[in-house]
C-alpha cells in the first residue's frame, strides 16, 4: 500500500465551515495551487482544463454572434487609464504599476491592465471613421490583475483569467441589443454547459461599473446562501466615446459619437460551480464542463482479462465522451474517493463477474445511484445518462435557489430572514441610494439586481415605505 | 466610389526596402497595430486568428504527446527570480518591475514574467515527492514581458504571445528524449502547417538559453537571406533542480534530483510566415493556418442570380473550406488587391457569364495561376488544389533556403560570401568560443545552430585553421 500515497482524507463538510470545505475542494481536488505571490493563484492541470471547457463553449457562442478576437498590450500608460474620470476613480486605487524596465526608471508609469476599456477605446479611435465600420465586435482572453486584501481561489484573486468583450456601434439601440444579447448568452452558457441557474436584471447605479450608462448582471446563489455575480455586460453610452473622441461619419455626412459596450466573465465561474453542486464528497461536474465524464475503474484488475476488457469499453466511450481508465495501482476504493472528489460525472466499475455476465456498473456522482446494465448498451445509455445528469443538476440547483428565495415586505422581517436563512431576499425599493445604503448597513445585504421579471409584492419600499419603483434581489455576496 | 475607403494602396517592394516593406505588410494586412505602449503591439483580428490556427495545431499535438495545460501567477517575487544564477543574470536587465500596488509600495518588488522556469520549479518542489509523480508534462499559453530597445512588430516586442513548456524526469535520457521530442514536434508544424523548412540543431554554449544545460533550435531562412530562431527546446539538467530542491525518492527509496527541459514557440512564427512566403502584393498564407482559405468575389454582382449563385457555392464550400464570400460594394478590382494583400490562398470568382456556362474562375496566391473549373467539381478540385498550395509553398520554400545556403572553407570566402550573397553560411568549426566571436566581429553573423545532419566540408576550422569539432550553420539574424 506505500504506494497509494496519494489517498483522499475526508474534507470538513460544508455545514460545519462552508470556507474551509470550500478550500479543501479547490485543494484536494487538485484545481489550484497557491503560489508565493500574494493573491495569486496557480490553476493546475485539472482546473485548467474544467477553464478550457468554458473556454470552448463561450469562445464558439462569441464567434456565432459575429465576434471577433484580438489581444492588446497588457499595460496601460498613466494618462491613458485616467482618460475616463470614473473609471480611473473606480479601478487606480488597486491596480499594479510597473515603474522599472531593469534599473531604468520609466517616465511615465504603466499599469497592468486591471480591464481594457482605456486601450480598446484608443484603438477604436484609430480604425473607426465611418459608420461603414461600424459596428466593432472583438473578445479578448487575457488575464487582469486588481490587488485585493482578502483573497479566495477563482473567487477573489490579484490575478485572473477572464475573457473581455469590448464592442463599438452607430447607434443607442444597437449597443443596447448588444449588451442584453452577451448578457442572453453568458446566462445560455450557465444554464446549458454549467447547470447554474441565474437571475437576469440591472444593477443599481449604486452597484454599477465604473464608467458604465447601466450594468446588467446574472446572479447565481450558493449553497451557503450567499450570492454570486457570475458575468456582467456594460451599456458605456456615450461616456468612453466622448473621452476618447471616437467618431464616425454617419450616413448623412455628421460626426457622430459611437455607442460602446463591454461584457466579461472570469474563473470565478468555476468557483460557483464548486459551490452551487459541490458536496461533503468532493466536486460535482456537470458532464459538459468535465474534462474526463466517465472514469473506468477496474475491479480485480490483475485477474485474466479484466485490463484488456476495461481497454475495449475505454475505446468504445471514447468515440463519444471524454473517458479516463484508471489501471494505477490503487485500490479500487481510494480510485472510488479519488473521482467523486474530482466530481467525476459517472464512474463505470468492471470486474471478473461483469465481464461473465457481459455486464457492467455505474454509478452517478451527482445523485450516488448506482445501476448494472450490459456492455452491448453503453452506447446508448452512458450519453442518455450524461444528458440526464447535466439536465438533474440544474433542476436542483434551481429548485434549491427558489427554495432559499424568499420575500420580505419590512425591514424587520428583512433582516430576520437573512440573519436566520439566508438566500436571496426579493422585496420592493423606492429606488433611492439612501436606502440602499441603510439595508447594507442594517442586514449586510446588497441589491444583487432589479430583475427583468418584476412581481409585484408590495406598494411600498420595504426600508423607508415611499412608493416602491422595482422588485429587487438582495443578498449577502462574494 | 466614396465607399471605397480601404483601397489597398501598394506595398515598397522587398527589394527597395525589406524593412519597410515587412511593415507595410504587417499594417495593410491589419495584422496588428501600434499602441501607445512603447514596444508593445496591438494584434488586430486577422492577425489573432492566425494566431489561433497556430495555437489550435501546437496544442493538438502537445496534448497528442501526453502535455497538460497549466497557468501559472504572471508576477514573479526578486527572491524566485534569483534562485536560479545563470537564468536571473540572463533576465534581470530587461524585466518590467512592479513596485506599487494603488498608492501602496511593495516590501518585495515583483517583475512581470520574461519566463516562467522559477514558477513551474517552484511548484514542481511542492507537488513532486516519488517517481509516481513523475514525470509532469506541463504546458502554459499565455504573454511574457522582455524590455526591448528596438522592436519589430511579432519579431520582437516587449511584450509577445507565446507558449512555454515546462516538464520534470526522473532521469537524464528521459528529458532528453523529451528535448528533442518537442523540438520536433515544432518542426513538423513548421514544415506542415506553416511550410517553412528548417534546420534542426543545437546551440553553442555562446548561444544556448540562460541557465540551461544545452539549447537545440529551429533555424529558417528568410527572403532577405536573415536567418530567423522559429522555436527552441532547452534540457536543463538538474540545474533547476538544485537551485529549487527539486527532489523525489526512486524506487529504491533514495533522493535524487529531477532532470527539467522546458521549450517555446511565440508570434515570431508570424513574422516568419510574412517572411519566408511574402511577396510584393502583400502576405501569402499557407493554407492550413490562413483564417480564409477561399475568398468568394462575385462579378456583376447586381446582376440578378449572380449573389444567389455566389451564396450556394459559399454554402457547398463552408462544409469543408474556411470560406468568405465579400458581397461589399466595394469593386471586384479592389476586392482582388485587399485579398491578395492579405494572402488569402483561394480567391473564386463568379460572375454571369461564368454562370451560364456552370464553371468559376479560381485564382491561387502562391503561383498567382488562375483556372477555370466546373461547379460541378467544387468538392473535388479545392481540396486538391489546397493541398497542392501547402506542399508548393514548403517546396518552393526549401528550393529558397537550399539556394541560399552556401559553403565557406576559409574565413575570406565566408565573409566574401555572407556579405554580397547573404544567406546561410554552413562552414566547419573548432568549437572554440574565441572563433565565435571572431567571426561574429568579422561577418557579423552568429551561429545558428550545430545541425543534427553534419556534413565533413574540410578538416579544419574556418576561422583558426585548428581541427574542425563539428560543422556549423551561421548567419546575420533576426
Amino acid at each position: 500500500m506505500s504506494k497509494n500515497k496519494k489517498m483522499v482524507e475526508a474534507i470538513t463538510s460544508m455545514d460545519v465551515d462552508f470556507a474551509q470545505w470550500y478550500t479543501d475542494i479547490v485543494k484536494k481536488a487538485e484545481l489550484i495551487d497557491y503560489a508565493s505571490v500574494k493573491g495569486c493563484m496557480i490553476v493546475r492541470p485539472y482546473g485548467y482544463a474544467i477553464w478550457e471547457n468554458i473556454q470552448k463553449d463561450l469562445d464558439r457562442r462569441f464567434k456565432e454572434t459575429g465576434h471577433e478576437n484580438v489581444y492588446m498590450p497588457m499595460f496601460i500608460p498613466e494618462s491613458l487609464l485616467q482618460k475616463e474620470k470614473e473609471h480611473v476613480e473606480g479601478f487606480a486605487p488597486e491596480v499594479a504599476w510597473v515603474t522599472h524596465f531593469g534599473e531604468e526608471k520609466l517616465t511615465e508609469k504603466l499599469c497592468v491592465r486591471p480591464t481594457s476599456e482605456t486601450l480598446f477605446c484608443e484603438h477604436y479611435s484609430k480604425i473607426v471613421q465611418s459608420y461603414n465600420d461600424l459596428p466593432k465586435l472583438y473578445n479578448q482572453w487575457c488575464s487582469v490583475v486588481r490587488c485585493e486584501k482578502t483573497t479566495r481561489p477563482f473567487l477573489r484573486t490579484t490575478e485572473f483569467l477572464w475573457q473581455e468583450g469590448h464592442t463599438v456601434h452607430a447607434t443607442a439601440e444597437e449597443a443596447q441589443e448588444e449588451t442584453i444579447r452577451m448578457l442572453n448568452v453568458y446566462a445560455a452558457h450557465c444554464e446549458e454547459i454549467l447547470s447554474i441557474p441565474v437571475v437576469k436584471g440591472q444593477k443599481t447605479e449604486k452597484e454599477k461599473f465604473a464608467g458604465a450608462k447601466a450594468t446588467y448582471t446574472i446572479e447565481s446563489l450558493m449553497h451557503d446562501g450567499k450570492a454570486l455575480q457570475t458575468g456582467t455586460s456594460h451599456n458605456f453610452g456615450e461616456n468612453f466615446a466622448k473621452a476618447f473622441n471616437i467618431q464616425y461619419t454617419d450616413n448623412k455626412g455628421k460626426l457622430q459619437y459611437v455607442h460602446e459596450t463591454s461584457w466579461g466573465m472570469t474563473t470565478r465561474l468555476i468557483g460557483a460551480v464548486i459551490m452551487v453542486h459541490g458536496d461533503d464528497n468532493g466536486l460535482v461536474l456537470p458532464p459538459r464542463v468535465a474534462p474526463i465524464q466517465v472514469v473506468i475503474v477496474p475491479v480485480a484488475m490483475h485477474k485474466e482479462g479484466v485490463l484488456e476488457k476495461a481497454n475495449s469499453v475505454k475505446e468504445r466511450l471514447s468515440k463519444f465522451a471524454r473517458v479516463k481508465l484508471d489501471a494505477s495501482d490503487k485500490m479500487p476504493g481510494w480510485k472510488f474517493a479519488e473521482y467523486e472528489m474530482k466530481g467525476v460525472p459517472l464512474r463505470l466499475e468492471i470486474g471478473p463477474k461483469d465481464i461473465e455476465n457481459n455486464q457492467c456498473v455505474l454509478a452517478r456522482r451527482d445523485s450516488m445511484e448506482k445501476i448494472t446494465i450490459s456492455l452491448d448498451d453503453l452506447e446508448t445509455v452512458i450519453p442518455q445518462l450524461l444528458e440526464a445528469i447535466q439536465k438533474d443538476m440544474l433542476d436542483r440547483a434551481r429548485e434549491n435557489r427558489d427554495k432559499n428565495t424568499r420575500v420580505a415586505v419590512t425591514l424587520d422581517e428583512f433582516m430576520d430572514k437573512i440573519e436566520n436563512q439566508a438566500g436571496f431576499i426579493k422585496a420592493m425599493w423606492c429606488g433611492d441610494r439612501e436606502c440602499e445604503d441603510k439595508i447594507k448597513e442594517a442586514a449586510g445585504a446588497t441589491s444583487r439586481c432589479i430583475p427583468f421579471e418584476q412581481e409585484h409584492l408590495s406598494d411600498t419600499c420595504v426600508c423607508c415605505g415611499k412608493p416602491a419603483r422595482h422588485m429587487v434581489y438582495w443578498g449577502r455576496a462574494y
